[in-house]
């Protein structure tokens, strides 16, 4: 049964509404829902004294819809009496100061002190939910990270120093890697090293790299404690955890989820945070790739937008249909369940404005209608699509130390590795070709292109992974930027892209940082592009081949006339060297000239806004077409299909969507 | 004798200038001056020594001329000798960060040690002068508040405890109304609850806006005090205090005003913080009408502009005929006294570009002959002035909880209470539609329009009077995100406008919140409106009439054809609800059309920038005619009038204003 | 020997380099490098254990190629020993939170204890090179100051005390000059009177500026400590300090500069610190005369950018020719040593993009060469040009006094002393016309033109200095804002502009202080300007002349045709009174008519771009020809030259100058 539910929290209203709800649940077909997960206060509403009544009870009233239950640790927000016993527990910010009572996600997850109530609440529940034939699951905690760094105490300090004692062994080794001669910043105790707390400029890059991958590991060593305990408590059920997709950059997601059954994913494709923005339905599918990519298999969604989004703020109401739209945009990028945030509009707290299926009063409405209609949808389809799977021959390296060293040192002010990532990743999906967003380090042998985006920092097994895979017959992109820093995020002694110089067949001669108001052109000579021009922006690298064919020279500036992008056989593959970090054409351009060199086809040609996707089982594709425009748009099938969204019509020729319409075909 | 008059400070002048100050006041026929507000460190050199000589000797010099004197209790800016003694009387911003010395207004106002020394100076003042006859009145401290909120030490908190306790009664009613369930906040004990420091997001919104309220009691509570002490031991002086008209938001302006004998405004019009504002005449008299509204009786303007302000900063000149131009603004908006801030223009401290009626240098110039101008027309004009009405038959209710709520969660991010309030208001000034700004569980039966904008929070109370306003046949304009809220600032539990919904005969089916650059359009079909057009903007309530009939729809987005404003006749009255928040000609027109539903004459149609308002005193009307314009404009009389400014001087038909002139015609 | 260098880090790279790289020095003809400024470490890598080895083996290596060595005093930067044994040695911001370790120039000059520790390194390095014949000379500490104020910590509150104490005699005079009696800052105390830490406004005008004469006095003092100990153990080497230009405006470069044996110079031309502005050469012009006329005598460059700027940005790069280009100018504006920041690009460390001669990899490249070129030529004129001196006709008076006075309270929002010296300097500069940025109490009798651009505080003396000047025969342009303040930063009792309305002939009647949006205009009546009109803004005096001429008046607002300029002869020379602080085209149109009436010939009239400059020795000039421009410009000369970077061609009439081309003609 394919899991389709909602994020309830019965402990936020009256006990005598629960069986309606779960009555308007079942009716819209909700076969699991997500408890728990902050209801430390009522779990344990004094410290050491637990209170499951009221969940068992809530429980049973889903139970008897049959519906099924995840459990979260309630970790992520602490009850007051903790708070107001160990003030020592709240996290400490890069100014300095340490948190105070009022919000979630605000302890320092290196305390000792938290981790302590950490595991007792966690194994409490475990113990207690060990055997309850109705909780499939567990969530640990929830979003753990942020996107603004994690704790700077003095605790995490003190532990900053054992990391790094164990990474690298002796101060003689840290002073040297880190160029600590730099500024006299020699260390002769472990105790000297400071967090990179604010200073009035950018601290030593090795120390910050080294900082963020250890405030990554503080969360992950976190939530390996709940696991362990899970584990051996409650055998029978799976964990998981809810990330946020491509859109944090605090943690090591690889790390986060490779412990976990599978990952989770929060997705909010409409204005979740101001209403500012336009939806960008690549930004949802990137997000999806990039879960997916984890741990290369399917994921959940454990929420699924169900309204505007808003705290301080109401957003943007999302559009009729909308909701079920981005629901099977998110299956067709490889969701094997879906759970929409949030049951009902919450009447209090920092997110009453974070609306859910049901409004605050309560009753049915539209939103409501648009989830029963996919409840009874996906009741029909969902043996069908389950265990699917999404293949793609693109693959996109997304690295974290990369991404780190980047919030380091931007390198230019328009530049962002995420914003890079992005505009090649688009390059791919406006012509529907599948990517999988996988680790540098992965076996790369099964993709026939491999784009590795300003890969800045360049562990030498990255680089032996690389020259493999083109050796072996590959296509690598890569950009701008890469091979610049070793591991200890010090710029490395030979000429750029570093250790891909040898499969790029060029060396970075030099390079100019654009301002914003300037681009450089770029005029193409290379078969298939030849008499071409197109705009670049950001940085430009000046190239001197080596071994590498000219793909195109920059037209203006000192470097006129020198090469920009160049083209080298290795091997039985070829690198293809983008001395450049942006072009709002250029990577789209150069994806399809890349898609025919590969030989890749795109699963179907479709007019802008329209997403085709595909998802295969047993050796059936199931082709998912998703039509984001508020207007209706028409496509031209390649043959016959069966639409099993409208019972199995039969389409062909030229298919006209709806706004926001879904098909499934097979 | 119509107080006309300067804010004086002696004390930083040579004791010799004095009797030529008081010879040119007496030459610009003032006769009162407010003395001492800010005079602490002379009047209590060091702790518990009162030295009352140099202010009596002042006083005589004054008195010598006939000018009689307002004495300001000086604790709005502490000496040096009670700060160094006792730094925890300083303030606690949200940031967690205590306040120190080198400004006014730093203190907690809640603080025991702060609050004995306050007491001890206002009963040493009240001692010694209770018996001057000179002195006819107090002022308590200064502009209490600010736009920024309170303190946020640990002495308010704790104090907070004790509020909440009293508001409450027992923890369970303020776990169950704030909801704090969310996130697990519930409280076990009173001195759990946090204040709200800034924790990384918004605070849930019980806590917030009982928080407001309390540290708005702070305040009242402070200056409580002050008057309980000046009642008791100079009885026979009026007491009063300078508010910041409808500018500051973070006081509850009717509690404070409550126990005064009348209000006192500072009002700037020209750019008073930066030059980068244009003046805006219609600002001006909101901040009257508001000020005006607290006891439903004239007002004393305190502090009225008396040349450029500035701190850092010199702003644009008044120009000349300005000065006088806003004084004559004040008093045709009910304004019983005028008094310019300041004399003399300081040479030293934080407000040495705040320029008085002279220069640094002391000798009269153009400020001066125009003030002295004024003096001899007050001098005439005065006794048919003074205790003359300004008569509205329109009413705005100012609501300072649902103000709060807005600061708190502000909804849209082009959404700002106080500019819908000002844009309503607007559309009645510009029709010369006199308003009064009053609270809204005011009796409201003796006006013809009511108009409660946004209406947040609401009260079951107020929602009662509404009702029975509208019962007994009054006209009633309410907007979006009304009767939004409890009293706790939780969601209602039925559809919106909540308590509003039977005499608004709507429910608010869904909402749409707008970015920033899009409008919806609006179809009237309403008598009178039919076939007009007009943009709104910012937020759209899609509505489903239960007894109203539709005025307007949307004509875009998929609610294109939804009811966006209704009318709807409840007992003798109608109510028409606005589905939205903004429209920079809507709420000109809606006014427009109401003002011909209630039949509301306007006192006279003028050009742009030419206000008309009236004062009536014994039947009779005074019409004043205030041209903002900086170029000269014509007004069509309605009958034959004498300029009272002009010895009476008659005039009818088309009259000419010079730029900034002013007539009063009777 | 003309020095010519870079500024090398031995310590950054392994020993076994040192020979390669003093022999690509040696190559480039460099004689000079700087070393040790930031090697504290290395030096006292324990406390009280010093260790010279390592750079005594470094200046051996460089010693064996011929180059001479400068040694910093490492103080700029503690190690982290000091900073983990003393916590206290950090500077504390305004806002109150005392810095930690990260970064450099962190410390607070007051410390006791760090100047205990600046004391012992700087003793024991003086002593240890005292007779080491390669080093020539010191370099105290690094940049001192900043752009950003300095330590508020209490030990530097205290010290304030004390420093006010020796100023001011008594509290009574401070209280007096200060006006203390506003807002009831009365001090009864010294301890008392508090840092002006962050109030939530600006504070008491005397107490912020002498905290900014205080702030400037501590590291004067911290300076004259090192100077002390190396004038006393190391008599035969110079001292000099790397100061900022124009742009560093904490601290008084006159006082800073005074006990040096010659003023050094770090100056980066392009996008030091954001790529998001363009090359502006006539700051880097201002910039060199500044440091010039801190001692009337040639400086040196310290630091000459040498690649493209960056921390956590990297900026555009340096065009080709650029380097040179820029090297030139400071030799033309009176450089007599030229030294390269830096030799090689760090790998590491905060300042990882801040680009040397040679890349990260080290090897030669087109930055190298072009720095060699002009290694050859100057190791062929260096001699012709050392000594040699600027001659100037035309002093622009640069006071810090009021520099922080305007940073304390910026009068209008768009105005900045900083920029009206720059618009000022731009309209001599533009006409090849040679300016001396000078103390405004020098001597001025040498000079036909002097501009005192909003001399805004002015002491007695110089107010004298002026008056003596004009009487003698000079030109003197004061512009708006002149002679408001008192040394106590007190507004004058008089009318503006104060103690130079004798000399000027006029009163400020009133003045306007403009939005930014708008402007005024001027239409000129004097003779050689009659019927000329220009744009004036940002302010606008209200001019009343007693004796002087008008010049212009203005053409709008209230006051059009009021006196906005005006010209007084005044004993033998004459005041030009210009009653605005801005307009693009109004002082490079002022300064052509003033160098008329002055007759004052431009060096050579030149295309836009190309910078005509002069030195001259034994009664001969070189003239410098600078092409900043992109593409190539001609100039037409007044007579043959013979020139020096071409073997002494001879060019005359019009001549072609390529892309950042530069001439010297003999």
């Amino acid at each position: 049964m394919f899991p389709f539910g909602v994020d309830y929290y019965p402990e936020h209203w009256p006990e005598e509404r629960w069986p309606r709800d779960a009555r308007l649940m079942h009716e819209a077909r909700i076969n699991v829902v997500r408890l728990a997960e902050f209801a430390w206060s009522r779990l344990e509403p004094e410290e050491g004294r637990f209170d499951f009544d009221w969940l068992d009870r809530a429980i049973d009233v889903l139970a008897g819809h049959g519906i099924r239950v995840i459990l979260g640790t309630p970790t992520a927000s602490m009850p007051p009496w903790l708070a107001s016993k160990h003030p020592d527990v709240f996290m400490t910010l890069q100014d300095g100061k340490r948190r105070t009572y009022g919000n979630r996600r605000n302890y320092c997850p290196t305390s000792e002190t938290y981790r302590l109530y950490s595991r007792r609440i966690t194994q409490a529940m475990a113990e207690h939910y060990a055997d309850n034939p109705h909780v499939i699951g567990w969530q640990t905690d929830n979003e753990l990270g942020g996107q603004t760094g994690g704790c700077y105490c003095e605790a995490c300090r003190e532990d900053f120093g054992r990391w790094l004692q164990e990474r690298y062994g002796s101060l003689d080794k840290l002073n040297e890697q880190w160029g600590a001669v730099f500024w006299s910043h020699v260390y002769n105790t472990w105790s000297e090293i400071p967090a990179p707390l604010e200073s009035g400029s950018s601290p030593n890059p090795g120390l910050a790299l080294d900082w963020k991958r250890f405030a990554s590991d503080a969360y992950v060593d976190f939530q390996q404690e709940q696991i362990d305990i899970l584990r051996e408590l409650s055998p029978q059920k799976f964990i998981t955890h809810n990330l946020m997709g491509f859109r944090f950059d605090q943690l090591n997601y690889f790390d986060l989820a490779e412990p976990l059954d599978f990952v989770g994913y929060d997705i909010y494709v409409r204005m979740q945070w101001t209403i500012e923005n336009e939806v960008d339905p690549s930004l949802a599918a990137l997000g999806h790739d990039t879960m997916r990519g984890l741990k290369r298999q399917n994921h959940w969604v454990i929420e699924q937008q169900s309204g505007s989004g808003g705290w301080e703020i109401v957003s943007v109401a999302p559009r009729p249909g909308e909701l079920r739209l981005w629901a099977y945009q998110s299956i067709a990028h490889g969701a094997d369940g879906i759970i929409f945030f949030r049951w009902r509009t919450a009447r209090w707290g920092t997110e009453q404005y974070w609306h859910g299926v049901l409004d605050h009063h309560g009753e049915p409405g539209r939103r409501y209608s648009e989830i029963q209609q996919m409840g009874h949808e996906i009741h029909v389809l969902g043996d069908l699509i389950q265990g699917s799977e999404v293949r793609a021959e693109v693959a996109i390296l997304h690295h974290y130390d990369t991404r780190w060293a980047f919030q380091i040192q931007q390198n230019n002010p328009s530049f962002s590795y995420a914003e890079h990532v992005k505009q090649i990743y688009r390059g791919f999906y406006r012509q529907n070709v599948p990517v999988d967003v996988v680790h540098p380090a992965t076996e790369l042998s099964g993709f026939k292109i491999v784009v590795a985006p300003a890969l800045y920092v360049l562990p030498g097994e990255v680089a032996d992974n690389l020259q493999q895979y083109v050796q072996g017959g590959g296509t690598l992109l890569i950009t701008a930027r890469s091979g610049v820093k070793d591991e200890a995020n010090a710029v490395v002694e030979q000429p750029l892209p570093g250790l891909l110089a040898p499969i790029a067949g060029v060396a970075v001669e030099e390079y100019d940082s654009l301002p914003s108001w300037k681009s450089n052109g770029l005029a193409f000579e290379a078969p298939g592009l030849e008499g071409e021009t197109l705009e670049s922006a950001i940085w430009a690298d000046v190239l001197t081949p080596t071994t590498a064919e000219v793909v195109a020279r920059y037209t203006r500036e000192y470097y006129a006339g020198r090469p920009a992008i160049t083209l080298n056989h290795a091997g039985a593959g070829r690198v293809l060297y983008a001395g450049t970090l942006a072009g709002s054409e250029l990577f789209t351009r150069l994806a399809r000239w890349l898609l025919e060199l590969a030989s890749i086809e795109p699963l179907l040609e479709t007019p802008h806004g329209v997403e085709a996707t595909a998802r295969w089982k047993n050796g059936r594709r199931l082709l998912f077409l998703l039509n984001h425009n508020e207007s209706s748009a028409t496509v031209t099938l390649d043959h016959d299909y069966r639409n099993l969204l409208r019972e199995g019509a039969v389409v062909s020729g030229n298919v006209s969507l709806a706004p926001y319409e879904v098909m499934i075909l097979q």
